[in-house]
């Protein structure tokens, strides 16, 4: 039995001031038809019925999710009561799992990744799904990288399992994880040929989970040992939040990935992409014919190769510029050099002061 | 008697999106403390009580007139029913002021511009004043060019004209008037040294102008005549508006200026601007050490020699930009290269179009 675990708590600063701390990325629909939240969801629907599929989100999102996943029983919405890092959300997941299936099998997925190629996408996370069932490892997703990102972790890609369950995808032992890059080391990668991008996506039983967390982080294990007694109880939800107090902030990749040596990854080829900032859109949406991304409603002269993102009922107007992004909200607007957008995180810092909070 | 006549008629395209059709640049406040026009009233009541100073207008203006003026007698606000130019504008005070004193001395004025040192105006309309009153002149003010300005007209200034009663201001014959001069053009005027800039600020007596207007454009006297019988009567309004659909679109300038033989210019050093476009805001609000001229709320990340016009409830945030101007109000939101402001009227244009009218 699947269980798709969408991973629907984080902030996306870097997409301010679209994404705000009370609306973040994971909600935003950045082609106008569904969220990435919603999208993410949509694409497993296509694998199991709604009532197996999770989504574990901050308190503050809880609600957010319930609307945009209006099939989603609310049950499934797993909450964690304050921010932590992937190895507790994971945790608690896994922890909530165990109490419906031991064998079943998770697909931990981020809820704010962009596919553009869902039908190979698909045929990836069957073939992990597969291999999951049947190994005690977890298995992870790999992206062939197309350039040297220097703002993704990379998976070195050992020696090939053979005889696995995959469908004819091609299975690798996991010889190492890596936290992002600086330039020269991702060229390296890139040229060496046998390094993937981490595409934080994860399979594995859930089982084979509460092994790996028992085994590297033995503290995460004893909260989750104690949250699991209470699951179900009028305590649960007090319960959760005494032990996430003193949970630590650590990702799964440092937690365990990096760690365990009973990792496998599938390269996957299906035009996945973090939507990691601003930038990402000019690749998304629509150009037109002077390389002008836009959404809402603009009138331009000798504008070029700008992103400009304003809505229906307000305009942005713009005269000889270029390589710009432009966004614009009820009370922001925000004009940002184009390749100068990783550090729009930067700014949320500046206008998280006291006079300015209300705008983050 | 000094009767200055502020006109406030004028749409200010170049200032959009902060200009719009129902609020045109002389109602703004570009220092927060008082509009354009409250300026240009302020300037005149050091000069004469407030019953003196008349304000012609569109009417569909004239209630903005009235609320930013509170204390001028709404009575000396004169109403055009439609938009000509200047001269149906300054020909219909004069019409007006002619039934109060003919041989008062009108002080023509736009209300749209900015002067810095406000005694040396002061100074120099006193003597433009002094000289109108005993010839049978329109003395014009000239502003000494700094830079060959194309968006100026230009005086060519003649010999000078002594024994004239001016406080020690020289006064001189205008030796002609110029429309805007290309580049090369206002080169020259400026290394010639006798030329001036046109401020469009004409002083004279009213029958004096009664009479120019007789000479050079006697269809526009007629008019006037025809108005003149029905002023303080019913039918004053009514008749404005038959007389005012036939009247001509002429500038005073091209109408009287560039023929009349009698015009006399007085130069003025008074940091007069005509606050032309967005680029000026540079010059007249301060700059911070970045060269940043800064209006409302601002976050910025590697900013420079920008001006941003914001305002109290919205923030603009910047990272990594320079020689922009970004103004953003309620439902607009423009970005323009400094150096092309000139063309926002270009982008006005586009505005225009029905299905985007309602931000014009």
């Amino acid at each position: 039995m699947i269980f798709p675990v969408i991973m629907a708590g984080g902030t996306g600063t870097r997409f301010w001031p679209k994404s705000r701390s009370r609306f973040p990325k994971q909600f935003l629909e950045f082609n106008q038809e569904e969220s990435l939240l919603q999208a993410t969801h949509r694409r497993f629907s296509a694998l199991v019925p709604d009532h197996q599929i999770y989504v574990v989100t901050n308190k503050r999102y809880s609600n957010r999710v319930n609307t945009q996943l209006t099939s989603l029983p609310p049950a499934n919405i797993i909450v964690e009561p304050m921010r932590r890092d992937t190895a507790s959300c994971i945790g608690l997941a896994t922890t909530f799992l165990s109490n419906v299936r031991k064998e079943g099998v998770m697909v931990i997925v981020p809820s704010d990744h962009h596919i553009s190629r869902e039908e190979e996408f698909l045929d990836t996370v069957r073939a992990a799904v597969q291999t999951a069932t049947v190994t005690d490892c977890i298995v992870t997703l790999g992206i062939s990288p197309t350039e040297p990102k220097t703002g993704y972790g990379y998976i070195k890609q050992g020696e090939i399992r053979d005889g696995m369950p995959s469908s004819g995808k091609r299975v690798y032992r996991a010889a190492g994880f890596t936290e992002k890059p600086n330039l020269e080391r991702a060229q390296e990668y890139l040229a060496a040929g046998n390094y993937l991008w981490n595409s934080g996506i994860f399979i594995c039983r859930v089982d084979v989970m509460l092994e790996a967390i028992a085994e590297h982080m033995p503290k995460l294990a004893r909260s989750l040992d104690r949250i699991s007694k209470f699951i179900g109880t009028p305590e649960q939800d007090s319960e959760i939040r005494k032990c996430y107090r003193d949970m630590e902030k650590i990702s799964i990749d440092f937690g365990i990935m990096e760690k365990a040596d009973n990792i496998l990854v599938i390269p996957c080829d299906c035009g996945w992409d973090d939507v990691g900032s601003w930038s990402v859109l000019g690749t998304m949406l629509p150009r037109d014919s002077y390389g002008n991304s836009v959404r809402g409603l603009h009138v331009g002269i000798d504008t070029s190769n700008c992103i400009i993102i304003g809505g229906d009922s307000k305009l942005v107007a713009t005269l000889g510029i270029e390589d710009l992004i432009v966004v614009q909200t009820r009370d922001v607007v925000m004009v940002c050099k184009r390749d100068r957008d990783q550090e729009v995180k930067e700014l949320v810092k500046l206008v998280k002061s006291p006079e300015l909070r209300k705008f983050w």
